[in-house]
Order: C-alpha cells, then sequence, then structure tokens
C-alpha cells in the first residue's frame, strides 16, 4: 500500500527517525529467542545498554514494554502498600509518575515545579525524611527542560533514586553509576534512532536487594526477569516470555552505530544541534519556553507567537513539506511547539530545513 | 555484522517466520504516533484483530507488550483482590494465568488436567458457583493441545470469559463472539506470520462495563486504553503511550495479507499441513503426545523416542539444517519436541523438509 511508504521528518518528541543501520536490521530474518544466535545479541544489547547508561548495572536490560511500561516496571519492582514515594513534578512525565505510583500502593508525595523549570534539589529533599524511593525526570519531553539530577543520587541518604531518562539516553550525557541511580528507565524511539517498542532499564544491585519480592506485577516483575536477560548473561538462563526479538535486533544496530561513533561525539552531535537551533530560532524573533541554561538540546520547545495558529502552522509543516513537529501538553497544547533533534536528526541539515520551514509556516499557514 | 544475517526455519513453538510482506512494511520508514497516517493505519490493524478474532468489538487492539503482556491486562483489568478466578490449568499458560491472577490479588481456583489433555468444560464450570472470572487457553503452546472453549463461553453465567488465543489467531477457526469470550489476548508471533512484541486484545463492552475501574497497572489499563485505540476510532483520541509503530506496521500487513488470502482458506491451509505432518510422524515411527481428537494443527507435540537424546536432536537440526523445533516444558523438557506450522509455514514444504530432516537427525545425532 502506498500509505506504508509515508516518509516524514519527524522533529517533534518522538518517534523520531531511525539510524539507517536500525531500519536495515529489522528487516533481517527472524530468529528464536532461545537461538544461540539471539542470545549473543541479547548480551551484545545489553552490554551495550550498559554504556549509553553510564553503568556497570549486570541488570541491564531491554524491556518489552514503551518507555510508559519501563516506568511502570520502576515503582512496580520498588514501591507497594504505605511506602513513600517522594515525586518531583515539572511536567507531564512527572504526574505521570505519582499516578503510576499510586497504583503500586505508594504514599505519593509530590514537589510540583513550574513547568519550564529544572527539578530543584532541595526541595525534593526537604519533602519527607525518609521515603521509600525519590523520582526524578531528566530530560522533560513535555517541556524541553533538562534537569541536573547527580545532587539527588548524591544525597539521597537510604532512598532509591529513580530517574526517567527517556529523552536523554544515547544522546545527552547520562553516567547512572556516578549520579546514583538507582533505577532508571528509557525509551528507544528518542537519541537512541530506533523505533518505540522496548524500555531500556536499569537497577542497581542495592535497588534488587531492596526490591519488592512479590510484585503485582508478572510481565515486569524483575526478580524474574533478570533470570532471562542482563543478570544470567552466559549462564542458567530461564525462559519468561518471548522476547521481541525483532525490535532487539534493531535496538542492538542503534547502540553499535551509536558506540562506534563515540558516545561523547554523540553527545557533542546533539549539543552543537540544540545549539544551533535554539540560537536560530531566537534569531527568527522567537522566544523559547524552558527556562534559559536548563534547555534541552535534544528537544526545544518554542512560544506559538500571538495571532499565530499553532495546529495550522504544524498542519502546513506536515503538508508541504513532510515535518512533524510537535504540540505543546496539556495547557500548554497551543501555545508551544516541541522540536526534536535526535538520532540522525541530530545533525546541521534539520536546523536549516526546520528554520526555513518554520520562517514560511508562521507566513503562509 | 553477518550474525544479523542468520536465516533460520523456525518450525520451533515460536517466533515463527515472518510473511514477507511483513518483513517488508518493517523497514519502511517510521512515522509519527499521532501522524493521520499512522492514525488510519491503526485503525486498519484493529479493524483487521476484529475479523481474526471474530469479534464486532468496539475495544479490539493491539497492546504494547508480548502475549505475556496481554494474559497480565486480562487479569489486572478483570479482577482485584477478593475476586474469585477459576482457571482450567492443562499446560504451563494455565500455570501463568494462576501467577499473574494471584498477583492482581485474585482468589485463584485451579482446575488442574493432565498435560496433553483438553479442557474439561464441566469440572471447570463446577469448580466454583459465582466465580468472577473463568478462564482457559484455547490452544495450549506448552502441550500441543486445542480446547473446545465455546461450551464454557455459552455456561459461563455471569462469569467473565478470559481466553488465552496465542498460538492460534490467524491461522485456527476464532469467533470470539459466537463462543462467549469477554476477554482474549494473543500474540503476533505465531500464525499472524509477524514478529514477536504486540498483544492482540479484545474487551466486550459486558467485560468493559464491570472492569476494575482503577487496576493496578496504569501501563495497561484498558479504560485507559480505549481512548487511544479501538473504541476512539476516528473521534477524540487521547494520548496514552508512544505507539510502536513499526510492529504495528508490521502487523498491519501480516492481517491484510492474511485477509487477503481469505480467513478459510487460512484456517485450511493450517489444518492441512498439521494433519500431515502428524500423519508423516507416526509413519516414521514417532508418537505424539496430545491427546488424539484434540491436537493442535499449528503446533505438534512429538514424544522422544526412547534412547534418543532430544538436545542433540535439536542442537543437531539447527546446525546441519537452520533448522528450530522447540523442546518441552517443564517435566517434559527432555521427553518432547514441540513442532510449529504456523503462517507462512504452514505450508507442505515444511512437513516435507522437517520429516526427512528429523529422520536424519534421529539416525545421525
Amino acid at each position: 500500500m502506498a500509505m506504508n511508504l509515508t516518509s516524514r521528518h519527524l522533529f517533534g518528541p518522538g518517534p523520531g527517525n531511525c539510524y539507517p543501520e536500525v531500519t536495515a536490521a529489522l528487516a533481517h530474518p527472524v530468529i528464536g529467542h532461545l537461538d544461540p544466535v539471539f542470545l549473543e545479541r541479547l548480551d551484545n544489547t545489553c552490554e551495550g545498554l550498559r554504556k549509553v547508561w553510564g553503568t556497570a548495572n549486570a541488570r541491564t536490560l531491554p524491556l518489552s514494554a514503551t518507555g510508559s511500561g519501563g516506568m511502570e516496571a520502576a515503582f512496580v519492582n520498588t514501591v507497594e502498600e504505605g511506602d513513600v514515594a517522594v515525586i518531583a513534578v515539572n511536567g507531564l512525565f512527572g504526574e505521570r509518575m505519582c499516578e503510576v505510583a499510586r497504583r503500586c500502593g505508594a504514599e505519593v508525595v509530590r514537589v510540583d515545579h513550574p513547568w519550564g523549570q529544572p527539578v530543584d534539589v532541595e526541595r525534593v529533599l526537604e519533602a519527607h525524611p525518609h521515603p521509600k524511593v525519590i523520582a526524578a525526570v531528566h530530560a522533560e519531553t513535555s517541556t524541553g527542560v533538562l534537569s541536573d539530577v547527580a545532587p539527588l543520587g548524591r544525597m539521597k541518604g537510604d532512598a532509591l533514586f529513580i530517574v526517567d531518562a527517556v529523552t536523554s539516553i544515547g544522546g545527552l550525557e547520562l553516567l547512572a553509576d556516578d549520579w546514583g541511580i538507582d533505577v532508571g528507565y528509557a525509551g528507544t524511539q528518542k537519541c537512541l534512532g530506533v523505533p518505540p517498542g522496548l524500555s531500556p532499564f536499569t537497577v542497581s544491585d542495592r535497588a534488587f536487594e531492596r526490591r519488592v519480592k512479590d510484585p503485582r506485577s508478572w510481565y515486569l516483575d524483575i526478580g524474574l526477569l533478570g533470570g532471562y536477560a542482563g543478570a544470567a548473561s552466559g549462564s542458567g538462563r530461564t525462559y519468561h516470555h518471548t522476547a521481541p526479538v525483532t525490535m532487539i535486533a534493531g535496538l542492538e544496530a542503534g547502540l553499535d552505530r551509536i558506540l562506534n561513533e563515540g558516545l561523547e561525539t554523540v553527545w557533542a552531535r546533539h549539543r552543537a544541534t540544540g545549539a544551533a537551533l535554539q540560537a536560530g530560532l531566537q534569531e527568527l524573533g522567537l522566544t523559547l519556553f524552558a527556562a534559559e541554561g536548563h534547555r534541552l538540546p535534544s528537544l526545544t520547545t518554542v512560544n506559538v507567537p500571538d495571532g499565530v495558529d499553532s495546529a495550522a502552522v504544524r498542519r502546513y509543516l506536515l503538508e508541504n513539506d513532510s515535518i512533524e513537529i510537535g504540540a505543546g501538553v496539556g495547557k500548554f497544547a497551543s501555545t508551544l511547539w516541541r522540536i526534536g533533534t535526535m538520532g540522525p536528526n541530530a545533525d546541521k541539515s534539520t536546523v536549516t530545513l526546520v528554520l526555513g520551514a518554520l520562517e514560511e509556516a508562521i507566513a503562509k499557514a
């Protein structure tokens, strides 16, 4: 069908376009989830994930769910009835954490921030004297804000520290071990340049020891999952569920691509692209939403100018240039645009294309 | 990497090989999960799923998880603390249902059957006077048994009827509405000829009305998911999580392939292949495990002959013919082989190849 072949410049909040090596891997023949060739691939994928997470955690693996499933796995494995979860909320994904933690039985202590601002470490640490977990979003996809989460990890005390790295992994500096992250979850469809459908996940030994032993979820139980992937590399693997082999082949290809280029180089490419886009947008007379000094290189939030129809501009871009950019979220739905420069789109040509097309669309839409 | 290109005849319990149209679709460009082109694709996919499920249920959609995630979704949306779940257990997946239902808070009433036998409707119905749910596996992947679940659906009374159709959907007759199935879950990697990673899911209006209103899982909450896909087709869609767009493109292609061939024709092809394989295996002097009259066409279980090393035969097949067949499960791990003839492998050539290769492997391994 013709519609299968629609090709877009995916400059929204994700999914972004895939690295070409990933697209190729997705079309390779399927192999069995217990085939020695696949198990080697899974081990290689977990090893690649350790590198982009910046961790030596044995339990680092791709969960068979999207990033939101990873968020659920983070809480269902760490909190149960009556446990206190202190959650920093500075955007939609912090909000979602509160809802997910509540359903896991946690007593949620929510620390609200204005959207567009980074997480205030001091307020989060003062919110409760002895929480079971503290959670924060590293890169808020809803607002385009990057928060320095390392101080929370350093000063967390007895708490387990949960971090959402959906929009940072594979594109921005991420040092889970140095930063004291105990449980991290992410997505594949942003800077990793892989389609959505898996959640890169990592759990420290400390968190594993203090995990919920009989969690409400069987599917996301890290005690069972560790027996198949991650911790079990090379020895005594036990079947849990049928691994999504094709998506894992795609993820392996994306990780290989990034690690061959070099993590520092990839981070620099994302930084340079984000900076150029943000400068260019301001030169066009537009203003940025996220607080200065805390802007995500991988996702830029722009205020829609007064009198401009936000949706009409997005529609113009899609129909005339096959460019997708994102709307805002919640009360900012029609006052923000979100422009992603992730994975292969973290490139100078993206900046040139977006600036040219957006200027035209604002004038003509 | 060369290892990406390993090609196998996937004649195990799944994943099986994909239909070629699926492989092609997986390599098409990624599009956004809110793109009008994708939303049309999602609607088309849900419509195709209704046909293979044999249902008119509005809430019929691909869950962003594997079949085991679908199982969890079935229970987390229907049972909570203290609800009685009567579960027919005639293999591994019935066992798993008990564990998943227990974690959802259900009081599990388990009705055990000898492995290799179909579900005994009378015993299941007599197990409890007023269960909230009754659950059974249509096609037991661990034993190769097909159970007639329609009588349970017809006589379920007030209970909600949950059915596992992982190894039947898209290959065997499945008539969810006629059979009184309230909640059905399946997988993509068997007869649908699509890689693993999604769970085709369907919920009747009756089950939706009686669902758990605040389920423990946010990710699998059908009340929220229905707002994005299925029930919401064409109107007022609300974002829940980023849909796995590439896997859905693959699923759409698999469904189109099957529906173009014609469901009845596809069912007949699976039946003929299974019958030919089962006859041929017996002509080789092998005996079958599943009770006669209840054998799955899509997955055949064979007793390993005395004195034959089960694992050595499987290894021989893999190394010499690039053929994967499955081992048994649990206490039958080394006494059974499981041979799948699913999707594109439901074909005469599979029978010829398996019989020839297996005869050689038993003699030489």
